[in-house]
């Protein structure tokens, strides 16, 4: 360990209130499911991420960002502070944090886990991002490999030597699975031949650990037409022997390398099938199964790119009101006296307003977030079934809510601090020119905004015959009751409560326009209905957290909460009203244009 | 003359519409001011800078942008292929289109020279600045430049064979220049000695001409202290002989160059004079009356990065709309068959959503520019005193305007565009990223979007009594009255009507509160102002163009217009009216946050 950390962010108050005070995890600690944990195990790893991301992680952001790298023959090396940093994030125990014990994992909550992973994202994106591919494809396998598959290839990954990838893109295919023309073969021994490319595959080639599990997206011959035929198969850089020893390289080749605008410290790569020798794959589950084991993993990933979205956010917040308190320049309006001191520009009204909207959209981003991971905790852990249920389908509705509103608003936010920082936050000498370049892709990859709106009003608020609002809306309820102890949150009880009414109504007037006007003209506003949806879900955490501080001694974090809470009702939440109210009007002005027209 | 011109943006046929059928410039003809110009030599003009801008600019735009300039020796080279687009530039009279014709230049409209701007810019936005920053040097001089000044300075600028820079910030003093630390002494010989230095200077070195003039904010001995203290003195790169023969190298050298997240392909420089041998500078005008002349120009300055930010705006949308035509992807959620055949993606209703607004912006955004440049016109040449005077002040009030509005909508805009290519869009192979990199310095540079409002609401609305909102106003109305004539546009119409009330009544209430409140607390959301009025006159701008639509012939174009007038006015404008009635409220939400809260 180095002598000093670099401060990383969020500060570790904000991370401790929203874990123990917001969503008292705690209280899952009396599960049987997490029962081998107490609060003081908690703490320590939250202290062994924050100072792996100080000493390791943060440093290397800049440096890791501007590395090019270079295909050589096939191969990929990557910078050896990065190999460094990896090291201390396998060697305590990160790869396995979320992994069942008898995985070999450390069978964490999925909210402590999510939080490192947000302090790691926030001190760098990038280098997080190997390891997350990494536990995402080690998920998978857990969830739909069978022994075998699991003992051969997700154990190396959660022990950290093996590295995993997801590769679904192909160039002619980026949101449209169905077209999907990679093909695998059957061979005589049970395995598969595939041949064919993958585009924009991020980590499919490196030096950063022993082999690279490849989850590959293929049809097999007799593959039904569309999604119901794409099957899913391990295509491993190396063959493993069945005692574990690393065997011959396998015909999976790295043929090029993507540039991206951000989120450039990951490798992205270009990956064909067996064009040269044999690409040896082995089927995940059942033939034609593979959409829906991707989309098992898929809720996690784009929760994942929504923590990772507000991590990036919550990152060019700090750093942007630091160097607002850091750098003088200017004098109020009301001081004409140019040989009077400048203030720090902290305190002129408009840095102050774009440093509190960073804050309500910033900390607001990891309410929403970490409460959908806690979700999946009670869905894991809870021994009520009922409970666990619910949990269930709720995250079900609010996974492209955690991975669009973040991701969108944090575009806005990182913005901000850009624009705090002025010419400076222009330079790359600055940190938040890179956050707002890597947010970039959040509302991109892993189903684009518009996708994750037809999900939402297309397909996942429909489910259970409208549940999810129903549940979403009576956990809503229950913590205006709550916030009405306190007479300062008033005001935010009644514009929720509203909202409590007016959200089921206007979802169920676009569900009967889909019936009545069908689902090309009634899904036209679905990422409108998606943002509206996510700021009314963001406004209850906000009020929650609001809860949490009045309840609390009235000191300038509890001060600043109150106040994030208010600015984001009376800027964010009023804008919203006005256009859920909109919405259900299915105005046809963006139905009416004809491609000619544009 | 290349064979093929690559297309440029904007499409022709919105040129000729805003310039033409919207603001009517042939009308400037007829005044004396411009009597020796014809419509054909307009027509001649714009096909001029569409073909150069099509076979110089356009090609060059993604190797510029990945020019990696070098310092060496204090000199920088350019790509070859830049001096070729310059020179075609040149040749062609592009540098002098808008100077008199007694100074050497072709005294064509301002509209006319910006809509010409414009197509260069959107073609190739940095190696368009190397011009504009020349122009508006040279405009400097043509207004504040004593005769011989103007004969040894400005006339080689206007020819193209010397280039001019401004050179305003510096590290300590960014927005607040009147921390400005360069120093100016007087010489024996009536001229200066400067030494200090300047940050952010672009293009204050590179071989594109044989000579630089750099005009450069500094203070004198006796200067005042604060913006009265200012003087402007220009510091040419090599001194020039009475006879205009080129001398000596002067004392002014770039001691290092900055990188930019985006306006990359112009070279910016951090400024030196004098600090190892005598640094010539000569006084412009008087002493101490540097910030005027430098905010004379300022406003033509601001102006044209609103145009520089509509300009991208502009490409980004083309360039996205002609990729949503030709790629094919998905079917439409009604289609469930898996063989049916894809769609091109500009018929997903999302993305044709996100063209819409990029339209309504990106168009609003050039009709607004275009509208001050055309101002700028009616004020040079209008014989009309009470005209002249009035465009002046709306040129004044608007200029903020201007000068936001596209940029900060810009990043909404080019961001969409990104949007709609999906991964594509966020790869260097494509030009919205650039787009999207080069918009962002649009709201920081010139005076940030917090400067603006401040200017707006703390400067502009009250000069002449506050006469510019009512001159504003009064124009809007004109205008509503002649929009009556279409029934189709009765809707746009009430809603437009009800902001010449609302507008001046927020303006009135918030002009108060600066009284009553202070200007400090009064200017909180100078910027929400800046904003709200900014949408309010592109509404007005998007009436018009209806109604010139309205009046013609029914054909796809002018349904276009029509249709993106309305989607405007119901997501844009209801969203701005429901902020004005905030604004007036004079909500504490932001002005009472304390920064320990923050």
């Amino acid at each position: 360990m180095l002598a000093t950390s670099t401060s990383v962010s969020p500060r570790r108050r904000e991370l401790d209130f929203q874990l123990f005070d917001v969503l008292e995890i705690d209280k899952l600690l009396a599960t049987p499911h997490f029962a081998e944990h107490d609060r003081a195990t908690l703490d320590a790893i939250l202290d062994a991420a924050y100072e792996i991301a100080g000493d390791y992680f943060a440093p290397l952001a800049a440096e890791l960002d501007a590395f090019d790298y270079k295909l050589d023959n096939g191969n990929v090396a990557t910078p050896a502070r990065l190999k460094t940093a990896v090291r201390a994030f396998i060697d305590a125990g990160f790869m396995g944090a979320s992994f069942l014990a008898d995985d070999g994992g450390l069978q964490l909550p999925s909210t402590l886990s999510s939080a490192a992973g947000l302090v790691f994202a926030a001190a760098n994106g990038s280098a997080n991002s190997y390891a997350f591919l990494t536990v995402g494809a080690a998920h998978l396998l857990a969830a739909f490999g069978d022994d075998e598959q699991r003992e051969r290839w997700m154990k190396p990954m959660i022990e950290g030597r093996y590295f995993g990838t997801m590769a679904l893109s192909e160039a002619q295919a980026g949101s449209a699975l169905a077209e999907v023309q990679t093909k695998a073969v059957p061979a005589a021994d049970g395995t598969y031949r595939l041949s064919g490319n993958k585009m924009w595959i991020s980590a499919a080639e490196h030096d950063l650990s022993e082999n690279i599990v490849n989850l590959v997206l293929a049809k097999l011959p007799d593959a039904p037409p569309g999604v119901k035929g794409i099957s899913l198969f391990i295509v491993p850089k190396f063959l493993v022997d069945a005692d574990g020893t690393i065997g011959e390289r396998n015909d999976v080749v790295v043929t090029g390398l993507n540039h991206k605008l951000g989120q450039r410290g990951v490798v992205n790569t270009v990956l064909t099938f067996g064009e040269t020798g044999e690409c040896v794959g082995y089927l995940v589950g059942k033939p034609h199964d593979g959409m829906r084991q991707m989309f098992h993993m898929m809720n996690e990933a784009r929760i994942s790119v929504g923590a990772g979205a507000a991590s990036l956010s919550i990152a060019a917040y700090e750093y942007s009101l630091q160097y607002a308190k850091d750098r003088p320049q200017g004098r109020l309006p009301s001081d004409k006296n140019p040989l009077s001191p400048q203030v720090a520009i902290v305190e002129h009204p408009d840095v102050r307003r774009m440093l509190l909207e960073q804050k309500a959209i910033a900390e607001g981003g990891l309410a929403l977030v970490l409460y959908c991971a806690h979700l999946v905790d009670i869905a894991a852990a809870s021994t009520d079934d009922a409970e666990r249920r619910n949990a269930e389908l709720l995250v079900d509705v609010l996974t492209p809510v955690a991975k669009t509103w973040p991701s969108e608003r944090g575009i806005v936010s990182t913005s901000l601090a850009i624009q705090v920082l002025g010419g400076y936050g222009y330079s790359p000498e600055y940190p938040v020119e890179r956050h707002f370049r890597d947010q970039r892709l959040n509302p991109i990859h892993e189903g684009t905004t518009g996708i994750q709106g037809l999900d939402l009003l297309g397909r996942k608020v429909r489910l259970a015959d409208g549940a999810g609002v129903t549940l979403l809306v009576a956990a809503m309820r229950a913590d205006i009751a709550a916030a009405r102890a306190h007479a300062a949150l008033a005001e935010e009880c009644d514009r929720l409560s509203e909202m409590t009414t007016l959200l089921p109504d206007v979802t169920k007037t676009l569900l009967q326009a889909q019936i009545e006007l069908g689902p090309d003209r009634a899904l036209t506003e679905a990422t409108a209905y998606l943002d509206a949806f996510g700021t009314v879900v963001v406004a209850w955490r906000w009020l929650v957290m609001a809860t949490r501080a009045a309840a609390a001694a009235a000191d300038d974090f509890n001060s600043g909460k109150l106040a994030a809470c208010r600015y984001f009702y009376r800027y964010e939440l009023r804008q919203t009203k006005a256009s859920l109210e909109h919405l259900a009007m299915l105005d046809d002005s963006i139905a009416s244009v004809r491609t000619e027209m544009l």
